[in-house]
């Protein structure tokens, strides 16, 4: 089997600023292709940390990958390192500078003597495009082994991967294979679903199904290895199959869905749009909602009520009911929700309020009670959630995903 | 100087399913104590992979940390191949034992049969107490060379750190230095600042300053390398008062301050209460403004008006406005903000409307254009940003930001 190494160049993933999330996401990618990943080398700008790094991973990988130190500045030496290790000159090609300089040109902006450097590439090697950025990508092949140089930042990394290497790979034939998928879920902990999973889970099964936490999301990884992967998709469907059945309603995709699209999805499915009214989150419900390209189809709009005085003067949430009950309330989280129907006339609405702290809980409303209300027409169910002792931001995030995971269920899964 | 190295072990690191923080946290530790990392190696559960890595490491670090690999099952190898790095046998201790027994016990567990193997070390070693875990930690020296071994559980490695490891770095006197501090820009390229700062980047310097970027927002790191940490400070502090000489407005902090964090303060110091008023954006400038403790003593709250009914009806857009120009424009920015300041009474309020994508462009107004408005007080200000072509994610995180960042300027930096 074909195995592939990383090597992630950068200062900034060894001073403990930046994680390295290229080498995680790039070897879930190849791990959809059957490649597994035999070794991850981090290292600094340093050249000839750099040379070394390379020549380890040439002994154990048949395609290497390296992100990371193509960008226009004295520090970025993928470019000359390649060369080095590859034995061979850097050369100057006219036709990058072109498409660095038209970068510059439609952003009005003269391009800078230092990108120059950009247009370098070693000798006998192949560019990558990059669409979204002035750093082409190297790809080489050297005593049979494949070279694939590409950017540090993420969304030109993932860009050029997905453009450019996956078609590519996909081509390749033969050889056995490992392949993982995932089933999405929200709403149940992870040793909840390892407990009703349980065989599936133990080592040594194939499939295997594992399990990664993001605060309440589950994503369940099925990974099967077989022949050909034909007979690996088959086991993997078959196995969601099982989960599914097991599991039931907090299984939300077997397709990579995300819960925004999910709940997307069924809204237009049942030709209906959506408002927001949100509080503690303050706007983060919004932004997950419009996170999905035509998220305009079905949401209306929404209001961040972070003050007491717009909860009543925007979302005619009563003064009474905010004294009596305070923001952080079923009934005001029940009242923001209605307010966002009728003034917007949407179908349906989610509202939240809560203490996301770390500030503002007592012993009555501690720093992640949280309140999530859900109108669908006439019909109003409002929860209460008890998030804590998270962070701030977890807090936030779980009360955003939540009311998207109950808004999914009471639309009917 | 002194250097670290860190090995990381687990398939888990290698398939696309857990994030290796423990390197990311490890090295940043470690650069308090002036000691910078050279290398991360990431390795699976396979023996020859484990010990080359340990030997790569031990070629360029001072101090090795490993990692993983310390559990009870089949695929834990760091004992055996520190054993075997190191030339000697593993040895059963018998107080390890009764520390793992002592543990099972207190929890009324017999102690499983496999967890025995904890208690070998290679001889010779050290042993590093685990105080919340069954698998001990390992302590060797060789050559020169001290090697530490941590569970990969990041409570575990962490606690184990700071009782056990820190104290022992703390203890260290004299020797050469490496420190690292921030300076936070927003409103250049990456190119740009490179050529204002001119060689303070080049390679070589002391203080070095390197530059990453994430979006928009570019963080220039400088390190200093000096005989002890007071030079250090004074070396960076130096750098850093002349970086803002040449940089100006463009540095928002040199505190590791976030943009909203900085906005905030501001907002803060000057008693204004803001609002917002967001169309692409969907409610993420809001979720950025309430990711800071305590905003709400300054953030009104908003409105996503992401449909042109909720632009007029609520923040009073002309519709002839709308009609004429289009939701994407100046004119309806404008009258965003204004409507935001009228409705909340807000001192300041920031609007943005845009294309983002991927859908909905034309010749005149493609995906990317956006319009950030301003208002202070009766002073309205509005931006033309092309931020194309960008991935709709990073549409709206720029603009975003940059609605912040304009913001932060009008304020006075």
């Amino acid at each position: 089997m074909k195995r592939a190494c990383i090597v992630s160049i950068g200062n900034e993933l060894l001073n403990g600023r930046t994680v390295d999330t290229n080498a995680h996401w790039l070897s879930g990618q190849l791990l959809t292709f059957g490649i597994p990943t035999c070794g991850v080398w981090v290292v600094g700008d340093e050249m000839d940390r750099i040379v070394s790094s390379l020549t380890e991973a040439a002994k154990v990988g048949d395609f290497i990958f390296i992100t990371g130190g193509l960008g226009p500045t004295d520090d970025d030496l993928t470019r000359q390192a390649m060369a080095d290790f590859l034995g061979v000159e850097l050369e100057f090609r006219q036709e990058l500078l072109d498409i660095i300089e038209a970068f510059f040109t439609s952003r009005k902006i003269v391009t800078p003597s230092i990108n120059r450097m950009q247009a370098m590439i070693p000798k006998g090697a192949n560019v990558i495009d990059n669409p979204i950025g002035t750093a082409p990508g190297i790809y080489a092949v050297a005593a049979g082994k494949e070279y694939f140089c590409l950017p540090g930042v993420p969304v030109e990394m993932r860009r050029m991967f997905d453009d450019m290497i996956r078609p590519r790979l996909k081509n390749r034939q033969g050889g056995p294979v490992s392949l993982t998928e995932r089933v999405s879920c929200y709403g149940a902990g992870e040793s909840i679903i390892a407990q009703q999973l349980g065989d599936m889970m133990k080592r040594g099964r194939n499939p295997l199904v594992n399990c990664t936490v993001n605060g309440g999301d589950i994503t369940l990884h099925i990974v099967a290895e077989a022949a050909d992967f034909e007979t690996a998709r088959q086991m993997i469907a078959e196995r969601k199959r099982q989960i599914v059945g097991i599991l039931g309603s907090i299984v939300y995709s077997t397709e990579d869905k995300t819960l925004p699209e999910v709940v997307g999805q069924l809204l237009r499915q049942k030709k209906m749009t959506l408002a927001t009214a949100e509080s503690c989150t303050g706007g983060l419900v919004g932004k997950l909602i419009t996170d999905v390209p035509g998220s305009s189809g079905y949401y209306r709009g929404g209001w961040v009520t972070y003050s007491n005085e717009l909860k009543n003067r925007e979302l005619g949430v009563p003064e009474e009911r905010l004294k009596k009950y305070g923001a952080v309330s079923e009934q005001v989280a029940g009242a923001m929700a209605q307010g966002a129907v009728r003034r917007t006339g949407a179908d349906a609405a989610i509202a939240i309020t809560g203490i996301a702290g770390p500030d503002g809980g007592t012993e009555q409303k501690p720093v992640g009670l949280v309140y999530i209300a859900v109108q669908i027409g006439k019909n109003l169910e409002v929860r209460e959630f008890r998030f804590a002792p998270l962070s701030r931001e977890m807090i936030r995030q779980r009360a955003a995903l939540s009311a998207l995971n109950l808004l999914r269920l009471k639309l009917g899964v």
